[in-house]
């Protein structure tokens, strides 16, 4: 069921068998598989999340390349409810490990908050990472075409941007590097450091060789109309003309409510094993937090490990189930 | 483009990126993936694999639970080759490594067959497995429940038998196991051997203190209408009354086109990395094929890990691409 403040009391004494830290497409195929492995789980989601800002899913096998992201979420939200999973708008501020069990804090309603502890054996966490974006002063502006002809990820789009005139987003040096990866896409590509990096010698050779123009004017704000952004105004008034873009400006890694638990970490994703299981061997870890490419697909399939693993040994640990019967019965 | 007998020669003499033996939904992820990767590809087809006997794909993050399989496959296939991907209906005979490239021989046809062949960089094994059903005199009846109700795979089904009156249908001592592990889902399991199982003590006992109730009479056939499985005749005429099945006789793998390779192997799936590369640099398998769980959500993701793989080592290998122009023409 979906908890909301006056229902949170129904859930407060269940021992979960997961709680999942997570809404978003790993979080959600999770939900779906321990709910069909008859376990019962608890989701926690803060909103917002990285594919609820997708425009077009086009590399999900399945859905039409034009499938928003929420709507896929959306659709595996209905559905894990449809099984019987709860599922809770809250943020979850800290985990501590009891032993046998977790014990989970989340801050639900951001006025007059409450704060409610909920308990599992095991912990997914789902919570994903957000893309950085370049600060403007008008935010709006960049929410404008973010997601839409500008992208966060050369994977899901980079053949959209192919040929086209692509404007580079980035956030410290080493991200310039993303030019050289991208030009496999399309050459015409336009750096901006939107003033804020200190580029090396090195650096600027090494895309005046590539014939990259780098643009160290602090952006005034994207052009475009109807989310199709056409380029960007610089501070001095001046233009550059665009036909799409990708931000690399990093990510924020939502993993601060693990802090208090000693895992294993590669920066600020999580190590797993073959089963996105972490350091913590009731702790697993799923989709763009653990470690590996950053894909709905991925996500979707660490899910699957993640409830698979847990299933296993929840039944393992379990007493087994006779059939309590007059055998010869059962041949009529 | 969809190859056919009259335009097989349009592509005899083009060497793909990448050759994907088995067109179910871990080959066409690849697929999808590696066109938008802007490589070529073609899919090679033998028809009928696993998914698309699958009535209700239900644990699939984002396309309904009714949703049955080949419409999944339909998808698939429609958007792939709208990325350019080409698409043959063939059975693929041998794989023969040359070095830097593949011959793949496809036999096209099952009447005046053709024999053309295919060259590629890559080679991605796709082409998984299909579960051995009961042998019956007619088949017919078999196939009119397998997929409804009569289930083959417990992660993907177990849901559906909870609770139910379940036989088991098994094809090797070993396998009535499974009956250990499908009474987490439901404990009225009625196990068949069909008579072709030779069953020791320690599994009679075993079964006896369970109470699942062992049928070593052959099957006549399955009872029931509209799909609905409902039961088993006896060759003595005694029927069994069932309400849901599960088919645990193991699976044909197909692998034979691999045979003359050097392949690490695990009985008959392929070992592979994290990335779905198996022991020969230039191979990768996806899907069923290889270790791990037989699911379509790890099959979906094990084509974007191996397309994701392909793509790094062919355009690390390739000259990048410079923008030539001059430079302070880029900022108007």
């Amino acid at each position: 069921m979906k908890l909301a403040k006056k229902t949170l009391n129904e859930r407060s004494s269940h021992l979960y068998d997961v709680i999942i830290v997570g809404g978003g497409v790993g979080g959600l195929s999770a939900a779906v598989y321990l709910q069909r492995y008859r376990l019962s789980c608890l989701i926690v989601e803060k909103g917002r999340g990285r594919s609820f800002w997708m425009q077009d899913l086009r590399n999900y096998l399945g859905l039409p390349p034009d499938t928003p992201g929420r709507e896929l979420l959306q659709q595996g939200q209905d559905y894990a409810l449809s099984l019987g999973a709860d599922y809770l708008r809250g943020y979850v501020e800290e985990v501590q490990d009891e032993g046998e069990t977790f014990a989970v804090k989340v801050k639900v309603g951001k006025q007059d908050s409450l704060y409610p502890v909920f308990r599992s054996k095991y912990l997914i966490a789902a919570s994903g990472i957000i893309d950085n974006l370049p600060q403007l002063e008008e935010m709006q502006n960049v929410y404008e075409y973010a997601g839409y002809n500008l992208h966060v990820c050369m994977i899901c789009d980079g053949y959209e941007m192919s040929d086209k005139l692509c404007g580079l987003f980035v956030g410290s040096e080493a991200a310039i590097n993303t030019a050289f990866v991208l030009n496999w896409f399309t050459p015409y590509i336009t750096v901006f450091t939107h003033g804020k990096v200190e580029v090396g010698a090195e650096m600027r050779q090494k895309l005046r060789d590539y014939g990259y123009p780098l643009v160290e004017t602090p952006i005034r704000r994207f052009l475009g109309h109807k989310h199709e952004m056409s380029g960007v105004e610089l501070v001095d008034g001046s233009t550059v003309k665009l036909e799409t873009g990708l931000v690399a400006m990093g990510s924020h890694y939502y993993n601060e409510y693990l802090k208090a638990i000693d895992l294993q970490w590669k920066g600020g994703n999580l190590v797993t094993d073959s089963m996105c299981r972490t350091s913590h061997p009731r702790i697993f870890a799923v989709g763009d937090l653990k470690e590996g490419v950053n894909q709905v697909s991925i996500a979707v399939a660490d899910g699957t490990l993640a409830a698979t693993a847990i299933w296993k040994e929840i039944r393992r640990a379990s007493a087994p189930r006779r059939w309590e019967q007059n055998l010869i019965g059962a041949v009529s």
